[in-house]
């Protein structure tokens, strides 16, 4: 299956998100404004497909220019394309680590960061279908995500949708319902796309009604992606999360947060101090272009909230679960 | 002010819900096959406007047909039209009392219905306002909403909203925070409009947003309408309600839901046998006829969902809080 970001003939190709589920193309970027450019918009997203997004944006700088310093002050710019996902900052480092070496040698260690993204991804989502199986008796079993954590949001495999995957491969899984995500309905476009290609059952509701599926025992366990985790396990991820994270604890059932490593900052104490993205008015106010609301109209748009960690069962990296 | 519904000239008028806020204008109904579409597709809404809409179908059925079978035919389809919101039937039930004294007594019985509501829920939100500003300290207040509960869900005034304009009116009001309230928008189209027209500061949220908002401190208190409230006091209203009211119990926030009492249904001891009404697919799929998911995407679309009394603050209508 192709990556979702991948480096092909000096240029980093991306699957067009913003296109799906209407069309499914690529896009081919060749400058560090293209990749900037396709990470605002959203045509890249998703923490961990950000940390290999900001990976190959240094290799993009180190071959158009033979200049370290205007290198790093592209790298710069790819790293703040969009503040709350600390992979993009991550994935940047990572590759600057070895800029001294050449050109070559960035692109080799962006391409390292690409597969062992699919590896840590696949082994942490592993390890939380295994946390699920023992928390969880229902066969098969009922499971709500939130956004799209499937292999979208990363290079390949998924995070939150890997857990489905690996259920859905050993039989045990009956269903999932997919949060459609307001405002850019991530849910209702990208994770369902993933869940018809893939073949697994799935409902689409709005974000509201997750509350209600649970009240009348549709749902066995909720898996979600993350954005940020801080060194006390709190999660910042899609905004929704932690309602549904409240929800999941008054009705019992376990909320189960599944990332690479590379999502934990060990800087950031807790959730209390991350920066949380606010997008344009545009993104409430309109619908593909048609306004919605009354001219004029102000809108709240936080991209993330924060869960703190007394809401979640476990946060489960490749490590396993982690200890806060 | 104009009103939501009204009789004018044999036939029933309505504001346009579905056009709003683009476009401001009255639909004339001169049938009751075509009340009974109107209700349908959400061109009228919300409970309170639905009891004067039951009752105005009464009276077009009897200026119709002298056949009093054939009016009670009517009238069932009417209150039959959608089946959540106990006003409609119960505004059936008021206007067909009257029957044997001819079409002249209904309409008049329905004209009552009207006014009655104005005064009702101008009386149960200012009852609602003045719980409120009791419980709440800070001057002035800033409330969060959901859905639609304003002059629009009612034939005058409003429930929700009418505590926003006592309080307004009273320079106590701050600002109000609107839930969009997906999948029809009711809170960015309708609530945005009549806030808008009145001069209140507000800012339109995606549903998902609401617990950060609180979790940021931004709201006092959470003021919603109700479609149906059983002898307990557990209240069936929009979806997304009972998240809402999850999310305030634990931000400590008061919840408060106000009503007319047409709203209470005694013969209803708790929420849990509500009859809640499964709205269609493409609600979710599409978006003004455009497709936002995959093809044969199956969705769960529930209209309402029923918070339980024990999330809640208090039940207001014209008597008073409810004391279940």
């Amino acid at each position: 299956m192709r990556r979702t970001i991948d480096w092909a003939d000096g240029a980093v190709e991306i699957i067009d998100q913003v296109a799906l589920p209407r069309e499914y193309r690529t896009l081919r970027l060749t400058t560090v404004g293209e990749l900037v450019d396709a990470i605002r918009r959203l045509a890249v997203r998703g923490a961990p497909a950000l940390g290999g997004a900001g990976a190959l944006g240094v290799a993009l700088a180190a071959f158009a220019c033979d200049d370290a310093d205007a290198v790093r002050a592209d790298a710069e710019r790819v790293a703040a394309a969009r503040p709350t996902a600390v992979n993009l900052s991550w994935g940047v480092s990572r590759a600057l680590t070895r800029l001294a070496e050449g050109p070559d040698a960035v692109l080799a260690e962006a391409l390292a960061v690409l597969d062992e993204d699919e590896r840590l991804n696949h082994e942490a989502s592993a390890r939380a279908a295994e946390l699920i199986l023992e928390r969880c008796s229902r066969r098969p079993l009922r499971l709500l995500t939130h956004c799209n954590a499937g292999r979208l949001a990363t290079v390949g495999w998924g995070t939150a949708l890997g857990v489905v995957w690996h259920l859905h491969a050993a039989g045990h899984l009956e269903s999932v319902l997919a949060d459609e995500t307001r405002p850019l309905l991530q849910g209702a476009r990208l994770t369902a796309w993933e869940l018809a290609e893939a073949g697994v059952p799935y409902r689409v509701l709005p974000d509201s009604a997750a509350a209600a599926a649970m009240a009348r025992g549709m749902v066995d366990c909720v898996v979600v992606g993350a954005d940020r985790i801080a060194a006390n396990g709190d999660v910042a991820n899609k905004i929704g999360t932690y309602g549904l994270a409240i929800a999941a604890a008054r009705h019992r059932l376990p909320f189960v947060v599944v990332a690479p490593s590379s999502t934990v900052d060990p800087e950031l104490a807790s959730g209390d101090s991350v920066v949380i993205e606010e997008r344009a008015a545009e993104e409430i106010t309109t619908f593909s272009g048609l306004p919605v609301t009354p001219d004029g109209t102000k809108v709240f748009n936080p991209a993330f909230d924060v869960t703190p960690a007394e809401l979640i069962t476990a946060v489960v990296t490749e490590k396993g679960p982690m200890v806060p």
